[in-house]
């Protein structure tokens, strides 16, 4: 018998059609045409953030003080089926996004479920609020030596090439510490998720 | 006969594995296994613009100041077959990132191949640089009145939604000034390119 809480995610996955590549190819165009209920906020954006595998994180830039600077990078909240909502990101030393977190942590990452092409899928422009997105802000910092064996348990799961990159490139894993977040979902406002509601949120059984 | 300079933008939009969808599904796993001629990059970087639909728009936000806020948005650089390389948003009047626009107008857009699903066909993890990415920073404007014909042409020929969204809402055209550009698309540091590389490249002959 499924864990109740497996079940509960497991249900709200498909509400939103997240639950297998194949079942993104099949169905999700049977989802979200009409309203649906959908998962609790925190839920939602915990599962868009385990689905997802790269997204592009923004922070100051360090060349161009004041000036924006979004960066597509893989990450991974957890390896599959072990949501941690913690994104993790493997950069090189030098990346410019690695350099502009050492002068500013401050920065956000956003991801949406046009990424899966869940959205193009359902007919719905990547812009329509049912093609629901979000943006997580907070402080990127490197990953202090106690907290490696998790990010690189929830990097390598999901890049399996990140073990074979260049150790002359001196990668580095990074955490983004999530102060807030704005999610778009369905017609209506942004929703505001507190980074309290979206850490305690769960997906999945304890193993 | 084909003009010559079509014929050249479809050759490397062939090496790119750019040229159509179907194209996309079919056959792009052949090209760039092994190191491939690569177009010029201000043409690359145009290819992507053109080829992709939709993008991260990182600005400072005017809530937080001095925090940077990726938001997905849907955009368009011209008609299919027609890249003008400009490109423009459709956003309601009140998106985070539009208020953000008016009181800071730096920003920049993120697009990447991986967005078409090129990358994983091809076996390459979205932070792989063979997975080409490009950041285009500039200024975030609205659209002056006489350049509306011109953006609602680009905008509403892909994405035809955009037409129906509730006037209620009031949207409002934007354009990205483009003031510098960074590419990643094989391994080797970022590339440089400049404004008006970018702007003067051309991939199709003028109507």
């Amino acid at each position: 018998m499924l864990p109740k809480a497996l079940i509960a995610a497991g249900t709200a996955l498909q509400l939103l059609g997240l639950a297998s590549a194949g079942f993104w190819e099949s169905t999700t165009h049977l989802f979200r045409q009409a309203p649906v209920e959908l998962p609790q906020p925190p839920i939602e954006a915990r599962m868009i953030v385990h689905e997802n595998e790269w997204g592009v994180l923004s922070t100051i830039s360090h060349k161009v003080p004041g000036v924006p600077f979004g960066n597509v990078l893989s990450y991974s909240d957890g390896p599959r089926g072990k949501s941690w909502g913690r994104p993790f990101f493997y950069m090189r030393s030098d990346d410019p996004t690695a350099q502009d977190a050492r002068a500013n942590s401050n920065a956000s990452l956003a991801v949406t479920e046009a990424q899966t092409g869940s959205c193009r899928q359902r007919h719905y422009d990547e812009e329509d609020p049912n093609c629901a997105r979000l943006a997580l802000a907070g402080r990127l910092l490197e990953v202090p030596a106690a907290e490696l064996p998790s990010a690189h348990e929830a990097l390598f799961s999901r890049h399996p090439q990140m073990i074979d990159w260049p150790p002359n490139h001196h990668f580095v894993a990074f955490e983004l510490h999530i102060e807030s977040i704005r999610m778009l979902d369905q017609y209506g406002p942004h929703i505001e998720i507190s980074a309290d509601d979206y850490y305690s949120a769960t997906l999945h059984e304890s193993p």
